[in-house]
């Protein structure tokens, strides 16, 4: 199982006063790696058929450098079933260009839920999905 | 029926590199003082309970100044019903302070969907609360 | 001068509880297309080098039928000088797939700014891609 | 030192298409907290007249319970200097009404930066203000 490359661009909507992406939206790039990782369809098709939903039980992130407007930034993701109940996703945001370095380091824990919000097993479908990644 | 005011406080998340508040950011000030005009609660038992949702079919915003960090800035809210179908929204956004000026100037038009996005007339409970704002 | 086209996938942070893309998102994508349409090593150095900046000025949406998660939309842009000062774009929304149907309208006009935020010529090197792009 | 409390209401904008709030914005709950407690004037004193910025270092979040629209929820911060260069932010959130519970958690560290983006002793107006709080 390889590491998943996503490359994310990023726009004036991404920054704030400081010139430096917010610090809230690398979430957002790591999930948009997730959904690609997961497979955007499958992801969908779980949701309107079965009503399964990926919640984010735990995140955490360490900021070591910031991006820029223009700058394309990528997100490494490596995943793992800690249980049947827990993904356990390891994304680093890295720089690209001649010597990339690390941006942002995160750790998030996500488990599956209901159309109740209740806890459940994650689909089997996922599982392959990712094993043979 | 008399203009509705709604305060904001910009934050760091409401910037862009520029050190002012984002384009798109006001749409969401207005919607913000839109459902407190509508009635927060009532907009939520229409959606969980009938299934009724609101929805922008029309959007118009002049910028003429920017809010930055820190500042409290107002969207003053006029509201008619165009047509059974329709209300509309004059929202203007002013900063705040000794001499208020004009920031945002937004025009929105709304309309009311059922479960199944199909349009349906804006419901007598909404109507009845705006008549008597 | 050719139509300029961006693809944008809807990922859930795009959407809100209707399931549908959060009306303000569509003026981020339409923003996305420009910075790429105008070029994105040009709008940073302008801006680091020589403090120039775009600002929104007016912008007219309608909205059409809305995109939802797993969806890939196209902004089609095109693109006029109204005068030396002003940029008009006009910048459609498409669904992809078989039959593309238009999904939010939208009419932005640009100016440009130098460091204190006052109105000048838009920049030689902006009209000169402009024209052969 | 006294637990700081502020309240966010729950708009369209912060949910998805799951009904609940997006997970990334209790990062931006948090911040407003943050901005409260420091003084948003100070605050932009600090970054306008001294170049002085605040940058979230390290964050960490767990996910108990979602909000949902119409909501109105609390943040609960308190905080403590780990040393001259780091401050630890404990910022909980908590639903509201007769019998309030855990949301999310939140643990955030914040250092201090200037103009280049160097690490700098976080200053004495800020220390003073907080062991007065």
């Amino acid at each position: 199982v390889s590491t998943h490359t996503h490359s994310v661009r990023i726009y004036y909507e991404d920054t704030d006063l400081s010139g430096l992406v917010y610090h809230a939206n690398y979430l957002r790039y790591m999930e948009r790696a997730r959904e690609h990782l997961l497979g955007p369809d499958e992801l969908v098709r779980l949701y309107t058929e079965e009503g399964i939903g990926f919640v984010v039980y735990h995140a955490e992130l360490t900021y070591k450098k910031g991006a820029r407007l223009g700058d394309v930034i990528e997100v490494r993701t490596d995943v793992r079933a800690e249980s049947e109940f827990r993904l356990i996703f390891e994304q680093n945001t890295w720089s690209t260009g001649a010597t990339p370095s690390l941006m942002v380091e995160g750790l998030i824990h996500l488990v599956t839920v209901d159309r109740n919000d209740k806890l459940i097993r994650v689909p089997r479908s996922v599982i392959e999905r990712l094993s043979s990644g």
